[in-house]
């Protein structure tokens, strides 16, 4: 099958590799109608994290199932599903405690950029959009698998409330979905960090009711100014750099808290501060398939467009312009079809 | 006025100082009934922070209200009071918002080792107990100006929930009145980590229902056998060293929280960790005041005895030899009577 892999740092290459099978009975075999470019995807891009030359990269899909494993019983081959980034059994003691992405049984899908992906524990992971998305629709299906669950999961673990101050530090395309979920979780002023015009009108659209363009110190400082000198309530930390949580944490009001999801890259977390402001901090990888029944009920509802951070769609034949168009900061995020 | 001061490493004195005066109109001045000795006070006792030689020390006192400032409305001269060991206008966003230990106002006792002590921002700091409180609750009325409000602020920080288990890093009067605070909140199973079978006794007093006396990766290894490998819901952290820290972020089950109440001293938070196991870290000084009603209420119904931290009293001259007794953990907590 063509799949997307990575040879090296901006190393991105369209090539024959060999279809996934079934390894074990809990496994199915998707055959992909949609996959995107990740803004995590850009850490190995950028070689800041390691690869093994040739791996196929690429973890968010949506599709059609195409194989299913002996043991598999709660989705059947012909189904469309959502295809979590992080697969779980949905059963065991982390799981049910809503910490899917701590599965015991934990995989990721490796290769949502290709023809076909593999979902281990497909029983618990996979959930079935009740036949083919509309069109308007799959955009934001897709969103599902991870950059919206992702910011769902910010919101969450900040603690957003209804009527809270809440702000979102990084606009990429989870930092958006992050504004999307605090305006649902029913956020009353919502402060996104950005300096993109695009980026800042989308934010918009998906319920910030105020932008800050000024970053570091000067961002702290005007959305101290806009809160009275008070600070949010919630804090969004979607970016994963040492500068966002100082922002993050920054911004937050004492007793506050601060969800993070961008993973930490060169993070130090200041204990005395947050002692001294008792302020919270909570987050790491999304439990997708937790999120996953509420968000699709949410898009097959046409009431959140998470769909939207799509700004840039092309054949998976052109991936590595998509890695080219995501990391220049040219798009939001890019939709790769096979 | 006699009062307990300190002049270096180990060298707590009680001599003549001038009595404290109102300084400012939401001052009041309290006549000390009982105060105590602090976990927290060993930490310059050991020199292991900076002192102003001659300086008075104690942040705990309960006693009788002696004079008012012209602003003071809400408590009278005569009222018996519980002070609140961090002082607050309750009033302010931060106070509104349930974070009294971040208050615009912020106070603290500052002789609640002596015959009197001065409260700033009277009005909204003190409580009062409608009286002199009978022999047996003087004690627990005494836990509650920064312990038991200390213990019940780490339960609440690291989500304690009914049905919980909960693992107590911590056996100093903080860590048992955590315990006791996981209790109230319908904790199923709580584990207390403590060596000192006297403390374990009262921990279990207190509702524990296991005790771990092993310690660093042996105890981590032994909370996860009794929790099923899964780990605790919630850890309450009433140290504030690195080790103790390492302890509560080991035996989080993934999903789980920590709350943290002990001042840090040498902690370093994982972030990876954090993020890899989606554990939630808060906590920070006590807002005691907000705490105050709910807590005074359930001591004067006699449903919780916080007071029996107190395993040694003593007349206030004798206080270098509460500290003695509290650092070579002789004694749990050192009341002292004017």
């Amino acid at each position: 099958m063509r799949a997307t892999t990575i040879h090296g740092a901006r190393d991105i290459r369209v090539e024959e590799v060999p279809e996934p099978r079934i390894k074990r009975p809990t496994d199915a075999i998707v055959k992909v109608a949609a996959g995107c470019i990740c803004g995590s995807d850009l850490w190995p891009y950028r070689g800041e994290n390691p690869i093994r030359p040739g791996a196929t990269i690429g973890h968010e899909c949506i599709g059609v199932v195409e194989e299913v494993g002996g043991e598999v019983s709660e989705v059947s081959v012909g189904d469309f599903v959502v295809v979590p980034f992080c697969h779980c059994d949905n059963t065991c003691a982390h799981c049910r405690h809503g910490a899917q992405s701590a599965c015991v049984n934990l995989g990721v899908t490796t290769s949502g950029q290709a023809e076909y992906a593999r979902v281990s524990q497909a029983d618990g992971s996979l959930v079935a959009t009740g036949g083919v998305p509309d069109d308007d629709l799959l955009a934001s299906v897709l969103a599902l698998t991870d950059v919206m669950p992702t910011g769902w999961h910010a919101a969450v673990s900040a603690g957003v409330a209804a009527g809270d101050t809440v702000v979102v530090v990084g606009d990429g395309a989870v930092g958006l979905c992050g504004v999307l979920a605090a305006s649902v979780l029913g956020a009353e002023r919502i402060v996104a960090m950005s300096r993109h015009t695009p980026r800042q009108e989308l934010a918009r659209a998906f319920g910030a009711t105020h932008v800050v363009a000024t970053r570091g110190e000067e961002g702290i400082a005007e959305v101290r100014e806009l809160t009275d000198g008070v600070g949010a309530d919630a804090v969004l930390e979607c970016v994963g750099t040492g500068d966002a949580m100082t922002t993050a944490i920054g911004v937050a009001r004492p007793g506050g808290g601060v969800g993070f999801v961008g993973v930490p890259h060169g993070v130090e977390l200041p204990v005395r501060t947050l002692f001294e402001k008792n302020i919270g901090v909570r987050g790491g990888m999304a439990p997708v398939r937790r999120y996953l029944p509420e968000l699709l009920a949410l898009v097959q509802d046409r009431r959140i467009e998470p769909g939207r951070v799509f700004d840039l769609t092309l054949p998976l034949d052109e991936a590595p312009e998509g890695y080219r168009a995501m990391d220049e900061r040219r798009a939001i995020k890019v939709m790769l079809r096979p």
